[in-house]
């Protein structure tokens, strides 16, 4: 079995409101030292072969079509 | 200036009704050999510093009190 670790983000261009509310947030409570928080998702993903490329080619795949939107975000992935 | 990636996950005792869906829409998709799918959060951190330590001691405390609920979840963040 693998698994697949995906992090999708927003693009740099793209505001990211719920970031900058967190950002905001720590610096009330005091945190400073803090230039910039983006938010962003996270998958892992356990995938029922050891075929490290059909893998690979599956997760982009469901990247593509299903858990990012291309417009606004982008994506990256490992498999172990 | 450092950049910590802080990945935020359900520990797996813990329940994932958002995963859990993701899961089930992508089988009706068609897109068979999934497993399990766990979701989570995703932070990117820039900071003021250039000192790891620091840097590394901050964006510990600030996921310890603020980013996570430590009954639920489990963190992990690496620093560039």
């Amino acid at each position: 079995m693998l698994k697949a670790k995906v992090i999708v983000k927003l693009k740099d261009t793209i505001l990211d409101p719920q970031g900058k509310t967190i950002h905001h947030a720590l610096e009330t409570l005091g945190y400073k030292g803090i230039e910039k928080l983006r938010s962003g998702k996270f998958f892992e993903i356990y995938l029922n072969t050891d075929d490290k490329e059909k893998a690979k080619e599956l997760v982009d795949e469901i990247c593509k079509k299903i858990l990012t939107n291309p417009v606004t975000e982008e994506y990256y992935f490992t498999i172990e």
